[in-house]
């Protein structure tokens, strides 16, 4: 008995940002600030890369959610921008799963704050209408660690894919022969162990 | 292949809150105490305020095990309250089983002292039945992480839904605009971190 | 949908002591060593309480691996004591499986040093063969908890029951009432919590 | 209804180590250098010792990602080694995977660096293609928990078996009687709690 | 050789609240927020109940600082409250340090947020000026735990007392016969597990 | 310049056992229940064998803080019981100051909880007194390891020797050869993985 | 008895940035490495912003050690740079201490890789000088926390104040009124959390 | 005023390895057991590196606690080996502190098993005779966090030097030019980072 592979098509999949708020963002304890700022920044960085098409949403953002981290509005100026006026789920938002189909990809790619609801919860819905989800953990954050434990296994039971930000980028790459330059950069900009190991090796054989 | 979504529904769920007693509680060590207590609470405030048919249950309460938290007492005085007479798994205490019937429900949230018993069993008993279980993560306690993860796995592996009550809180409410004062109320007092971007926003706008 | 409730009956089970020798106990590192002793030996006694038939097995007990814990000897002086000459599964020694057999139970409670090897391999193999197998998560010990994480997503993928012997004893004994005072001493001789409540409770009502 | 043990048989196994290269393993920070570098070469001595067809490969050695760690070089001069030129996933070298083919093996041992990629995804693949397939989970490291724990997840939603280099030796082996000193020799250069073990027994014995 | 015992005298101690604002509370990420609110309200909780002199003082309230801890203010109507229009460390703020010498103490109980910078600041400048300090570790909050010890560490070795608001409050009361209910109230608000024992304690003496 | 060496000198030291009550060892969570009970016990043994006059006390037993530990009731039947009326310092009682001072011994060896306020108070009174003072760190548990780590600093500060009961029994056994066996059991009783070590070496050297 | 508060002064602090090379980085375990990075960042900003003299040395950083970290390379173009021709205390390295004594400052602020050589040595060296040292804690990393608590102790015991960038920034600024905008904007560009609550404040202030 | 830097020179200094038995090896359990080994030989290979006067000991090695760790008796056949008849503290045998006294070295440099006792009193013993002491903290072990950290505290309040073998070779090299080689080699056999950081580096320059 075979298990099929559900791998990441760079032209089949589509990238929901859910609630990365300045003010929820202070809600988030699982994950330390400066990790998690640098992996919703290089899960962005990974969405412009492979041109995926990319939708935001918010909750409430002219209350105590208050408004999306910045970085995420300059880096995607043109795309759907769906401030929720209440729903808690986004799927449940007419506009939010219309420009979700409207990119035609039927893998989804799903980060958000906090992990149990706002991402959770459009997750199961995807899975429910046939989508493939992937979970970017580490761009997902919540209130501590028993509370993500809860809600990635809630999802993971769901089928949902478990995935960090460095695997989906390496996943989506599939070759560096591809471009290995505009992987590197990623990589450099966003793993600090990595760019050290450029840094040697661009030294030593510039020195040549 | 699609997966259903098992989805909390405020009309169809109840809430059993199994031997959260003075006595027990000693024995949770895998919850600091002082979050434990608001995490119990906080699950109680939401069963009120989504007026979810509550049953209250305890274990030889007048031995070491001790009464029940005084709290829970005064905020359900009119809930079923079944003190077992000896019965371990409360799901084998006919009463119990029978205040749930009544309550026409298929969805239950439960939470207990300790996780892999007094919150499993019944679990497990009402999975079997064919009900739909929502486990509170969060609002149960027990030893010590290496208990907590074996009930989990054994929960889960049965097809338990394992949720914390702030997931389980906005699972519920659906939409903001369906009360937003009220919500906002509950997270403000069950949630420091939730209750500092309400006391700075509103200082701010009603400086204006 | 239901779930089936694999629900412990203490006139269908066995115990299996696997490996729990002074030489391999020196490997244990996940569990802290005044903790692991403990509850090696409150599920022996819990063995010894509900009469469960129990066998005894050692792997190469002259060698480095050590003898037997002697207290494992001496609680139960007259079950099988299969010392293997060389298998590391105990399901590969005919000895080990027929006394099994011999209890004529199919639920097997299966605990030992270490859990990725002497548990997990005899656990896999039972299941096999159609037994219920409950694993007895907090009287099984490895060398880290990587080890141990891998150890149980192996047994648990595979339909082992995770259960700790607090849990056991619970769903074993079904309803204090069966006998408050036995199963009050034996939580009282491996529950330090518990005894002090214990010792509160007794001290007040003595008083009176 | 019984769950078939897939069970290692050393004739039916290769080994698979990818990517373990001196560059990434600085990225590697889930295991601890000093342990890490242990579980490696146990796995890599192990695959010596039974004999295993062995494969090594690596992605872009002459860039930043390194060398392979000189010592699995050496250990295996005559196995297949695959040096790509670019593929991220192996399995989708078309050498990598014939080689694997000529061993005729059905169960695939795999350990890389990191984790969620040169683990995840030729396994992933392999499972998809029908082969049996076991991650050593602690000869492939990652960048921390978090990231472990998500690919972990995936790899047993989709039937990968999480083991460790110990469970593998023993699994491998079956019974200490096909060769006393060689298992025990391996324990000994890859467990220090083990040799300290044997020092006191052949100590005293060799006293006698 | 004596050590002389600094310790605390109701008559001769003032209470310094530094800085606990809705803004920077949200920095606080080295103890849990259900742990930390609950400790800050018990340390203003013992002052009042001790009647100790205490002075609240902010920064930069109007910014992102945000306002003080609501509780705080209406638990402290009358005490100087000192919002500094810019001054770091509070004892450049000459209204501080007159209020502090005008209640004519030479104990100063100190806590606030960031523990480095609002706690540690005023804690040399005190010790500096022959005042003896006694830090409030569980009310005092910061980034991390490096920070936290690196704080410590530098205002111990200069001097200042490191302890905790139950340490303080058990050396400020000296004999529970001075006031048994009030020192229970006190600690049954603030500490469950005590609030468990005299819940018990309470049900079985009042039952006999 | 030297530094003198506060060394333990059996006949010259007297131990202080310090609010070990049924009630109050429910607030204990710095330390596992199962090592603390072990270490305070191993404590006690350790006094006995010794023969270090020792002296308990308990504050307000019939109330929530319940009795002492029984075990330690029944190994010291003719020691110095100070239950005190109400002083939270035990030094402030004479009774027990008195008790201490019969003993004739300079060098106090405390253990109590909870080690901020039992321990502590005591301890910085002694040291004020010109006692040497050992606070045994193992055998004292408090609410957490921010509270310890408070406690510690403060006695460390004022010249306590912070020990452990391992150390304190080696420090005043001075030599092995006093009596070998003696100690030997001592640490067989306490200490598991010497418990194995000597489990091993009897079964090898008896089977010479 | 007064202690005096040695406090840093903006006129009379020099900044010793030692060995933070590309390849000594990867060493360093005992801080995540996206922190890690933005610490030693934020102290080099926080040098420029202060007008701090700063001096940059490396050791041997044509071998493994690797170049210094191209970040700092570039914000310090015109700074002293010594590349230590062998020499591992840097102290020892005579234009190292003659490029500090030419600055006539008397606060020696360091932090380098690792912790207990690279600013141990030089701290320890300086000390004896009879300079003031503050060691910048969260800027300096080694290989684990048990290596990074021997060095602290080390060196507080020798009278080092342990500090981290962002106590520095504070005590150096002293007034937020000296310049609101810079200081904001450094703790925005290096504390996440603080950013997100300029933010919010940035958003309600600027829409009254 | 200044503090006198207590440094370490190769010329006056001894190495004592007290204690390392495989028996009392089994008991180290505050670092892992990899770690812990590698710690140890590393303090070997160093202290024959330096060609530092080194004396073995050993606590009734023909017990329990087991024989020397064979690679320590290989290394240096011809140091003087002291079998302890029975002190615990080497410092009170005589013929050890003869040994000691006979290197004429004033600065000694201490590890051993377990810390708090067989590191710490003779660490004590020497310091009130007026040598200096260097404790190798990372080469020296014990029961578990709570008991090293005792330990350390003792020690230092006492004036020992707190480091690992690290930073002793780094101060006792002084400078690379003295024999780079020499001392790459032993970072490289002795931490699999920096071995890492050679391997590139030299596959780097030798394809130049």
């Amino acid at each position: 008995m075979t298990t099929s592979y559900k791998r990441l098509d760079k032209d089949n999949a589509a990238v929901l940002l859910v609630d990365h708020q300045a003010g929820l963002l202070s809600l988030v304890r699982d994950i330390d600030p400066d990790r998690f700022k640098n992996n919703v920044l290089a899960l962005a960085d990974l969405a412009k890369y492979f041109e995926l098409p990319t939708i935001l949403t918010t909750s409430f953002e002219t209350g105590p959610n208050g408004p999306l981290m910045p970085e995420l509005k300059s880096l995607f100026p043109d795309a759907p921008y769906i401030a929720r006026p209440g729903q808690i789920n986004a799927w449940d938002n007419e506009d939010f799963v219309k420009a979700i189909k409207a990119t035609g990809k039927k893998q989804l790619i799903i980060a958000g704050v906090v992990t149990e609801v706002c991402v959770a919860f459009p997750a199961l819905s995807a899975l429910a209408e046939g989508f493939e989800v992937f979970v970017v953990t580490d761009a997902s954050g919540t209130f501590n660690e028993l509370t993500r434990q809860s809600a990635w296994d809630r999802m993971s039971s769901s089928g949902a894919q478990l995935m960090t930000w460095f695997g989906l980028a390496c996943e989506l790459h599939r070759d560096w022969r591809n471009d290995v330059e505009g992987l590197a950069t990623l990589f450099s900009n966003h793993i600090p162990d990595y760019r050290n190991l450029m840094t040697s090796y661009n030294t030593l054989t510039s020195a040549k």
